[in-house]
């Protein structure tokens, strides 16, 4: 089979990261009648509840992933942290996407920036920031406000800091440090939104529409789509999205993050960050395009054809965070299409499951 | 918990038979966040791909079916044919939905019939035949052509016989014989709808629209939605499933069949079979309907909310049979929506996926 050729039905998908992304994952892949393999370490991962092929290990185990290498046709992750040394070997065994460089692009910030200023696409001022005096320079150069940032394994607002004043500064690098650092200019947005993109082996690149996206404490709470935005920021944000993936030669669904810049400004986009898988903030696709943005990564690591993006209604996605989703189902109304991912415990800030509010006007939070 | 009282996230759900409607039935159960069990003779059962939970077993056999009860919340089906003494045996047990008196009125046309006629819902003219002279009385009385059909396990076009001529029925009869059987006039219909309708143990109601269906070789072949007919025959329909839904005390998804007659008939409709199940002719809900039919059967034998029936498009679905198959991925053109049933032989007349052709207008095959 050369990589090319469309993985045939009955094949089995290998997926590391049992959560919700690879339970998801796992339900698109049975409705084109592929099997699944979930490699996770957590015996209580919830995609472990829809598949029965299972490999409960830690993500160094050189013997269970051979195992698991040898019992896949293809292999995918659902987290963008899957260590360097893992991929590498898997990626030796049998096809791995999306690949070892964009998991390596996305896990460090400097490595994604630095990728995403040579790709041409806009992102925030930014310096690397090895020690004190050097932030003090980065400082100097870029500016207040700033945000100091881990390049390394932060998610959700962990990992960062913003410095308002100069004598924030130290403070600040004592709690990153000694990670290796990174100091970006603030970017005064008015909205953030997001596009989640997917290319295939061939070459073929398809975007969602941007999605307009409400954080609460750092963790994605509502996507509403269509994006309250002018129709040349949502062009501009598709292009930058279907620009990464072909620069990265990416194979799967890619998610990317902007801000939108204030009229007038410089940039009416940047980049915020890009994320090497499927997004929280694409989970509108479901309820509402023909071709769902789960699909869509089966359809592109198996090297089918790219489905249809189309959107058929306006919906907003709301996350359903620790105890929200114990309202459920009593608060299931008209128009809602609910997605729980089926986790014991609801502790806070825990992402449980999420509903897709469908019509023809959608309410905004 | 009283009946009515919603199942919890993370309760497991039974399903007896491993088809393509128990394997749709377990997806759909996982994206409300249940877990599923299923139980089939067959070891190759496409639905045991979707689950770690499942027994191998005769549904005769007590003991597995002790253990499975045991194992699970709720208990439900994916086929008419499950034998009464199994229903009967479960029951006793768990919930069963839908229970066990749609199940013995769905095994027997007769049975069926009479509880249609009861129910004020037209069917077609009917005898049972016990008998070679009870065959010709009946003929006497119905006139032809008439179709004779055997009362028990008849689908896809098994086990009936048309006859166009008084002296074909000695043949028909010796051929059928010495299963029970009941003669049915023949309905000269213009086409053939159907209703997807569901019903929850606090009796609330929801039903899809109808869907036009063509049949070749006796097998579902294209469902189309919305059904070229008028407003008043679609409203005939809804409500005449709605009817029945709610005369067997239901809980959970029911297909309802109807032959519509030329203008001028003496009924506009007439029901030609119901299935207390998923249905073949509602796969299209899946593609363009914020709820589809399979988690609407979920929800309803779970004591859920039903969900919005509402569709967002044009919808033709197409069943893939045998070969069929054979063109995916490549065929998979703009529009449309796969679901593969991940059987591993297609052999001719197998139901192996079906696709949602979705858009504004769908061309009719």
């Amino acid at each position: 089979m050369t990589d090319n050729a469309p993985l045939p039905q009955g094949s089995v998908i290998g997926i590391l990261g049992g959560g919700q992304l690879g339970r998801m994952l796992a339900l698109a892949a049975a409705r084109l009648g592929m099997k699944t393999h979930i490699y996770c370490p957590d015996p209580d991962s919830p995609a472990f509840d829809v598949t029965p092929r299972k490999t409960v290990a830690a993500y160094e185990d050189e013997a269970a992933l051979a195992q698991f290498a040898a019992a896949v046709d293809v292999i995918t992750y659902e987290f963008e942290n899957v260590p360097a040394a893992t991929a590498q070997f898997l990626a030796a065994r049998k096809p791995l996407h999306p690949g070892a460089r964009p998991l390596a692009v996305s896990q460090d910030r400097l490595a994604e920036k630095d990728f995403l200023t040579q790709a041409g696409v806009g992102v925030a001022t930014y310096r690397p920031v090895h020690d004190l005096v050097g932030l003090h320079t980065a400082l100097a150069e870029i500016g207040l406000p700033a945000v100091l940032k881990t390049t390394r394994m932060g998610y959700d607002g962990k990992g960062q800091r913003t410095l308002r004043q100069a004598d924030e500064a130290e403070t600040a690098f004592a709690e990153l440090s000694p990670k290796p650092l990174v100091l970006e200019a603030f970017v005064p947005f008015t909205k953030e939104i997001s596009v989640v993109v997917a290319r295939n082996a061939a070459g073929a690149v398809k975007a969602y529409e941007p999605a307009e996206n409400l954080h609460v404490n750092h963790i994605l709470k509502t996507s509403t789509v269509p994006a309250a935005i002018a129709p040349e920021t949502a062009l501009l944000a598709v292009a930058a999205a279907e620009t990464i993936v072909t620069a990265l030669d990416y194979v799967g669904v890619l998610g990317v993050e902007f801000f939108v810049l204030p009229e007038g400004a410089q940039h009416p986009l940047l980049v915020n960050e890009i994320a090497p898988r499927v997004h929280n903030s694409g989970h509108w696709t479901e309820a509402v395009c023909v071709t769902d943005q789960f699909e869509q990564h089966i359809r592109a690591i198996c090297s089918w054809p790219l489905g249809d993006t189309t959107r058929l209604a306006d919906v907003a996605m709301d996350n359903l965070i620790g105890d929200e989703i114990a309202a459920l189902p009593e608060s299931l109304g008209t128009g809602i299409r609910p997605q729980l991912y089926g986790k014991a415990e609801a502790r806070p800030g825990r992402k449980m499951g999420h509903i897709n509010r469908v019509g023809p006007a959608i309410a905004r939070n």
